[in-house]
């Protein structure tokens, strides 16, 4: 923590802060330049943070020096972390997870259909949602715990790992029960009783970064899960709301890289989110891929025209498996793979 | 909703496109130009907004005419909403309400101090948080219930209308049972759950603008309260997340201005959040209630040095009872008043 | 300067950081704490920005702790400055400044007849542009020389400071021969080159902040024109690109107290670039001056469906007459005036 | 375009509309919905563009069809268009072209060292400041006229293409005498009177993306210089302003392929500019290969301690060496190559 006085700072300013600095256990260096005085306090800053200084009289502005997360650090753990989603399929290592399918599930039948076509695609883990976190209360809320059970039978049958949004910390332990991982979406980044929920349960989680949040809120979320105990956090690039006017959101691909400098968590990216058309998926997969992510979560659904949610966004089978090709290519050019 | 044909979009696509646009039970009017077909659907656009026109061959872009909401808009209804906060204090109407208190509630005797200066220099809401969303799980998460006991205790002593944050969809009838509005913080704008849930209660609620979300996206999670049978909804501008780093948000004053173009809803400022800095506060106080709005929600605390939460952006009593002279002023040159 | 060290920083890298501090000729203080070394280098800062320190191995980041620009801040400065812009006006002591006139000069007749209005309204200054920048090539680019001549003798007839845009470095000596004060548009807030020139006029300049600039790259824009060797720079807040769509920019506010804090020169505020539409302009005018801002410009015309530019975002004379007799309100509860 | 009526306009309104729209020869096709009255006006829109449709009384919004661009559009020309940059270098086509070299031009030894090495990597085209834009006065401000003879003698030497920054419009003959390729930069993208100057030389432009521009903003830019004659316009992506703060600017990755279905005009990616830190231009730069880029312009420094300007975000020639290997597997991957 660095504290940077005012020009006009009087000597009683500065002592007054000395001693709130020594009292709360911390050792303060004081520097005196010809324009500033600053005073340096190196130690663990979170009793420092809890204190407002800025509104110390004398106080210019304070800078932290450390990052306020622990344990979603590189610092915590200088090798990326690789998490097991079940049936074989981990995250985090040199093969890289492919999570595709429709945005809402729908029924049994379609649901069954799309899963077979992005397995034969080359997909290990199964996306669709049940609850469904809507603008508007008068669109399609989801089909709620009966399409959670469509889910892990589809799932089972075809032997992909799901995934699926859980919006409610009353919901958890029911999502828990049917899906492989549990994702948190994006207005719920920072819905911190949704994450100490899933952070007390066992289950891999999928952290999708919010709108307005940045690399470190996101790290900063993704901490509440770690200190509840629960270290299988992935997290989920999925654009940023900017002013560009041309896609839904602006896919951040800087964060893949950023995040791997910061952090030991796979991080996955979500084209169909950030584009919000399907024509300008591939291109982003492809960028995704290539910047150096884990893994991707694509919409996927065979009649789009019927699609109760993101139809425009989702890629129809065909045109998945096409990028599939193509992705494959791109991971073997980066000393990646996609099994 | 305009639907816009790609140059190229062939005869039977566009038969298509208007086919389905009658089976949906609405009339399509074609426009053939030029350089375009336009095909105009003039009705409840709903039925049509959950069909993914984007999608069908042809279609170039889809345009929505009409607003997503209902309930929540002046055409739904004309005149203003003047909602009722109880102990005599109405929002809505020509009088201002200023609503004022810590950002967290510490120990009953420093919200009783801060509550009676507060009352004092005009507030007639007391705000102060009971349970807190802290981007850190390490920082202070609030009393909880205890605290919720506290803010009823010297509001009622003190004769003051209470406010106090709900999270959590499972704490909204016990926060119900204490406060007198339920306040939903920017970061749960769009958790739907919680919104349905206040939605049943018959209390007030404050509804805080998210920090990546448009003012129409605060009139769609307005409306899931409407729709859920409670109308009295206040808004609140609180700063939205730009590129500009000297303040915590930035405040969009032309919300005020906006909102009551499209909504018959109160809104009021939080200059408090917005700023992140206590020297800001007054200017855009003052900013708020010459722009139009119907209230200020202001953080006030008596030793900020001290304050658990939030105490860089928090007046004292003093500053905040000269501002409070200032405001009057202001409000009677536009015709307004505070009592 | 902090130069603030990586956890796994050799006693190596640190001495070579050390030694490169004071070849430069600062005095480096080094501070080891248990997670991080930081370095301070209180002195000077310019000698160090050019270095590229973030480079040197072994450093995590740099953080400044001075401000970049000097002529502009009010540790320069104390007092505010008053600029003097003729004709009896002066802008940055206790009366605000009021500017109005159409978008573009279109004509003498219609020029004559609005500037009449608006003085007659109370305004001191007269606007109007003679060279447009227009996004698109195909729309119309101003009348130009022609355009100067009408604003200066409808200025000079009607005893109206005149303020009118200049583009181009080519064109500073021929707009400054007619008009009586410099507007840098926003899109030229960095032209460093046109910058240059009009702070080697004598003439006062009205800074427009860029769509994407910060507080800060706005004063280091005007310290471009006060080293150059004129202090008689006004700034203007006019909205900041944001995601927010109802509105044309978003009118960042808070920007009148921050710059009143870190600077000494006026600023004023322009609803109507910020707003877009004139139904949003007077809200907009009310909290710029409740805020603190030294004045305002404002576009108004007479027949704003015959506007060749902004027609939308133009009041008519009656709306800005009504307005300003608010705004005189306002300015009297702020201690201010409009004469 | 679309004039949507206010749900209480009068009929003497729509008239006085219709007829508007007539006077300017286009025909309006009227549709009257059970909630609102829609105007239709399929032609020409420019002529109607320039009339502020929005202040006509009754009028809620008037939406654009058609996009304002001509000439940069693939309407207007259905392939890609491969510029010829001399020496035998042609981007737009199968192979991509890289340009580096650093951030100014300091003295000839190390320009012509910098350029052997990535020449020998593999780039085509050399960069180097002469004039360079920078935030503050006091910064170094480029060699100018002889840096540009520098960057003529080495690009001459080493048979390289030579980009370099154009700032005024009254030094576009002066480096368009010594370089190849006419560099706009970010903050000159709305520089008009600089992009009519450079639309009537006959050097291919390199347009660099404005930080509060969307890509519709840079299109209409583009169009200036084609309108201007010159049809050898190079687009660059180079990140734009957001709140994330871990990056210098956001990289809008999805700006390649929303460009490539928009305009017929090839696309560069600048990941030096946009991270900012040259830890990460690696992974951006092969993001925006596998995105689909025409080429990628990346600083290169082989001092970066000493460099004047930018050091941070530079590579080193070991580094960019090794970039360009993986940066050929990727483009292979995508169709592409690097020759």
């Amino acid at each position: 923590m660095i504290i940077v006085l005012r020009p006009d700072a009087t000597e009683a300013q500065v002592n007054h802060i000395i001693e709130k600095v020594k009292v709360l256990g911390l050792s303060p260096h004081v520097s005196k330049g010809s324009e500033r005085t600053i005073i340096g306090v190196i130690g663990p800053e979170d009793v420092l943070r809890i204190t407002p200084l800025e509104v110390f009289p004398g106080v210019e502005k304070v800078i932290p020096v450390l990052s306020p997360y622990r344990l979603v650090s590189r610092e915590f753990k200088k090798e990326d972390s690789v998490i097991d989603l079940g049936k074989g399929v981990k995250i985090g290592g040199k093969a890289l997870v492919i999570m595709a399918g429709p945005c809402s599930i729908e029924n049994i039948d379609r649901l069954y259909e799309i899963g077979r076509q992005v397995k034969k695609a080359g997909a290990t883990v199964l996306r669709g949602g049940a609850f469904k976190p809507r603008t508007s209360p008068y669109s399609f809320q989801g089909l709620g715990k009966a399409g959670l059970q469509m889910l892990r039978e589809v799932g089972s049958e075809l032997d992909l790992v799901t995934v699926t949004e859980v919006m409610d910390a009353r919901d958890v332990s029911l999502v828990a029960d049917y899906a492989d991982v549990l994702q948190i979406g994006c207005r719920n980044m920072q819905n911190f009783n949704l994450l100490k929920e899933v952070g007390v349960t066992k289950k891999p989680v999928l952290l999708k970064r919010g709108m307005a949040s940045t690399v470190k809120d996101m790290l900063m979320s993704a901490e509440y899960i770690l200190s509840g105990g629960n270290f299988s956090v992935i997290l989920c690039e999925r654009g940023i709301r900017t002013f560009e006017d041309s896609t839904r959101n602006t896919l951040d691909i800087s964060a893949v890289a950023v995040t791997k400098q910061l952090s030991h968590l796979p991080i996955i990216v979500d084209p169909s989110h950030a584009a919000g058309k399907w024509g300008l998926v591939p291109s982003l997969a492809k960028a995704g891929v290539a910047a150096g992510c884990d893994g991707l979560i694509i919409e996927v659904h065979n009649h789009p025209e019927e699609a109760v949610s993101d139809g425009e966004q989702s890629l129809i089978p065909e045109k998945f498996s096409r990028l599939m090709a193509e992705l494959k290519g791109i991971a073997g050019s980066v000393g990646r793979e996609i099994l």
